[in-house]
């Protein structure tokens, strides 16, 4: 497994169904202390160490409430301020003399043009070293025991209703992977299949061995076939639940607002949202909304009428059913059809439906326009006290891309962004850009990355021009909060 | 629309969540009279009428209870016991001095080994004449409100647990599909957009029209656009729902047990398993099982506890958990999950979970392999009287392929078959034989797509020999029913 090189996006864009209580970390990262973590062995290629993170560590969160980004652009007192402005605009990399981000990847951002007071954007760029863990006796693990693992994690947090819970995951997200990868660092690097149970107190894997079985059904007379990369999809998705929890825990206190979509890499033990790859666009994420996540959200409130309210009815019209139209036939669909058909317009229908509108207008009850993300957990229904949390979902779509099936050119990249960037360009666009701006630069460049950022974020921000930001094309530039890194594929050298 | 030929493939082999009261339809089939639809104006191509279905007409359940053979097969008495022999298992065809089937239709079935009493597959192959709704005042339509329209239809129903349910399902499906068009008529012939609301009374449509908006919220500031396939789409998943009630109503009555998957395409005003085309195949259904349904399954386990009834778990491990593990950390996936993580086993892990085994294995509630279907309302988990229906879903899976978008070749085929023939036989496998059979046919010869439909048959069935029915390969045949259609996309000569 150590030979190969894996990766996966995690991607979660705006789940439904409470999610049941996850297993607890013994030491979950804490949010009030101790900075990221630190990788005690540098990787092998690029000199990268701890610290190209966000914000500073040691604070508490009211300390870092008031506006913050990334340390690794190294802004300056005077620098956060340019940074912050609405009307300028400026884009913002990291500076050319300071370290480079780890794997040479590019970076750039640009506030908003005043559609919050600051940035609610976050992003985050780290190598994070995952120790086993301790042996049961508590001491310190023998050197006999293998080494640590290194995962290569890039983050981008598009924060709603305030940059809080944005901040908070950039700082906090990639530990709760670290805590979740502590059990799994024997077993990843054991090419036998995992030990399907372990002992009850953490230490040494695979005591209790899974070839014993039981059962006289014949759909137990064999064992799943478990991947350790299927072991790696269940510690992102798991560290994905911990962190909302870790939120609804401390929002409890401080009466924080406010969440944020995600957009996550991790790269490890050699696998890895766009990927443009030979000038072939390849997608790695998908928008999570109230339209492509209806039905999702349709069985929950069908199953789960007591979180409609009375106020709300799961079923889908094509526009709202008037109560003139009482008795007349309306075009609907419920959580289980992807065709319309006809029915009777009942006293229940009148009620709002759950998901309505299109585009970026469609709403989840009239209020929000994603459907997954971390926080939210005070999010009632506009005028009510209805919580919106139990039809969001916490829960990432983890795809993994295996970077040792195909030998990548130094044009081949991976491009990470937020709504800022997404809303304004297709793929087809960025991937011109791509060729366009790489093409300009030697291939042993590594600059050419940060161009390439900059480049995409100019790109969708535009000039001011006509009372706003515009595009060459005089259509409107994005008005959001515009965040991109760009990965290289050909990535920190080689993979073996 | 009517220039456009249109059908779509409902395929639900083997969905959860208790579905909602559908829409009553005024005039519902009724299982014990009434022959099946007949085209009252035969389609242009092939001389088809009516009667091509199943089973005699106009007979009672109980009556019909005993043995039947699709009546397009034309069996003698002789023909049905000879049908019926599970040491010969001879394949049936239509005869070649019979009318052919709609379309120059390829169908041959075979019994299977022993493995139950009689066929429980079914098969149907009918045209349907659908008249529109009558006016309001209930007077004869006027000619000026357009004709009726034709589909052509084709079932397979592959029966578990005794074949009532299937043969059910063959006789009246393609009637309930009927009934639901009706009210799409006039709509489907209207090149304009649906109307979103029709008149309380069943009539003229579109006198509500759907032009007035209300509602300040910006998300109600645009209504849906409803296509017309979509409302074709909504008219089958509906179809199927009232099937399968009207499977509830008369089972509580006559204590039928068992229940049937079903394969159906339904071929209207010009759209259409696998599509094998110009050597290309395109699959056009999948398999809903206990493995390719978990996360649903999973997910109505966990909103609604109580349906399983403190027997189950929702959670999956990769074997049964033990007694004596409890403390240990046993590797498990939620309904969220699609990777694996550890958790500490508890008391209630140490339950049945509601999914278990791998393959043709695969258990829900250790009962059932197959996760949708018609029927079963009366099943219950072995030695328990915890109810299965609420996790079976009777909702088809419905695809729209356009035969307008592609010039159809008379080597171009769609294949449906049951399990008895995807058992044993790949995609490749299939696509080898459509080679092997049409080439050695005159391209004209309709008799070639029986002949193709016999060979796959009797290439899924093999031949006696070393105790069992074996494959060249000398591995075993099938030794389910098998039933195949040979469907020729270049169909009824023009789709114009």
């Amino acid at each position: 497994m150590l030979n190969r090189v894996r990766s996966a996006v995690a991607h979660l864009v705006s789940s439904g169904g409470a999610p049941p209580p996850r297993p607890k970390s013994p030491d979950l990262p804490n949010s009030t202390s101790a900075p990221p973590a630190a990788p005690p062995q540098a990787p092998r290629s690029p000199p990268t160490r701890a610290g190209s993170g966000t914000a500073a560590p040691a604070k508490t969160v009211e300390a870092r409430a008031s506006f913050s980004r990334p340390t690794f652009l190294q802004l300056s007192p005077g620098g956060l301020r340019r940074a912050d402005d609405h009307a300028g605009r400026a884009v913002q990399s990291p500076p050319d003399t300071g370290r480079r981000l780890p794997w040479s990847t590019g970076y750039a951002e640009v506030i908003n043009a005043g559609k919050s007071r600051h940035n609610e954007d976050q992003a985050c760029c780290e190598v994070v070293y995952v120790e086993g863990r301790r042996s049961v006796s508590g001491a310190p693990r023998e050197p006999s025991r293998g080494q640590g693992l290194c995962f290569y994690y890039w983050g981008l947090f598009d924060g709603h209703a305030g940059g809080r819970a944005a901040e908070m995951a950039s700082r906090l997200l990639h530990r709760h992977i670290r805590e979740q990868l502590k059990d799994l660092v024997e077993i990843l690097q054991d090419p036998s299949p995992p030990p399907l149970c372990l002992p009850s107190t953490p230490g040494a894997p695979g005591s209790s061995d899974s070839s014993h079985l039981v059962g006289p059904q014949s759909c137990w007379s064999s064992q799943k076939e478990v991947t350790h990369e299927s072991l790696v999809v269940g510690a992102i998705e798991n560290a994905f639940q911990l962190m909302d929890e870790q939120m609804a825990r401390e929002r409890r206190g401080h009466q924080v607002e406010g969440g944020c979509c995600a957009l996550v890499v991790v790269y490890l033990l050699g696998k890895v949202a766009i990927i443009v790859r030979n000038g072939e666009i390849i997608p790695m994420s998908r928008e999570f909304t109230p339209e492509t996540e209806r039905q999702r959200l349709q069985t929950l409130g069908f199953l789960k009428p007591e979180l409609l309210g009375g106020e709300f009815t799961h079923l889908e019209f094509p526009r709202r059913v008037q109560p003139k139209e009482l008795g007349q036939r309306m075009l609907y669909r419920d959580q289980n059809m992807t065709g319309w058909a006809y029915k009777k317009i009942e006293l229940e229908d009148l009620r709002f439906p759950l998901v309505c509108g299109e585009g970026k207008k469609a709403r989840m009850m009239a209020t929000i326009g994603v459907t997954r993300g971390l926080g939210d957990h005070n999010l009632r229904v506009c005028s009510s006290t209805l919580p919106i949390k139990p039809f969001l979902s916490s829960f990432p779509e983890v795809r993994v891309y295996d970077l040792t099936q195909y030998e990548h050119c130094p044009d081949d990249v991976l491009v990470l962004g937020t709504d800022g960037l997404w809303d304004v360009t297709s793929d087809c666009e960025v991937a011109a850009t791509v060729d366009r701006v790489l093409s300009a630069y030697e291939p042993n460049d590594p600059s050419r990355y940060t161009a390439l950022a900059q480049a995409l974020v100019l790109g969708a921000r535009g000039t001011p021009r006509d009372r706003g930001w515009r595009l060459p094309n005089n259509k409107l530039g994005s008005g959001d909060d515009i965040s991109v890194f760009v990965i290289p594929l050909g990535g920190p050298g080689s993979y073996s």
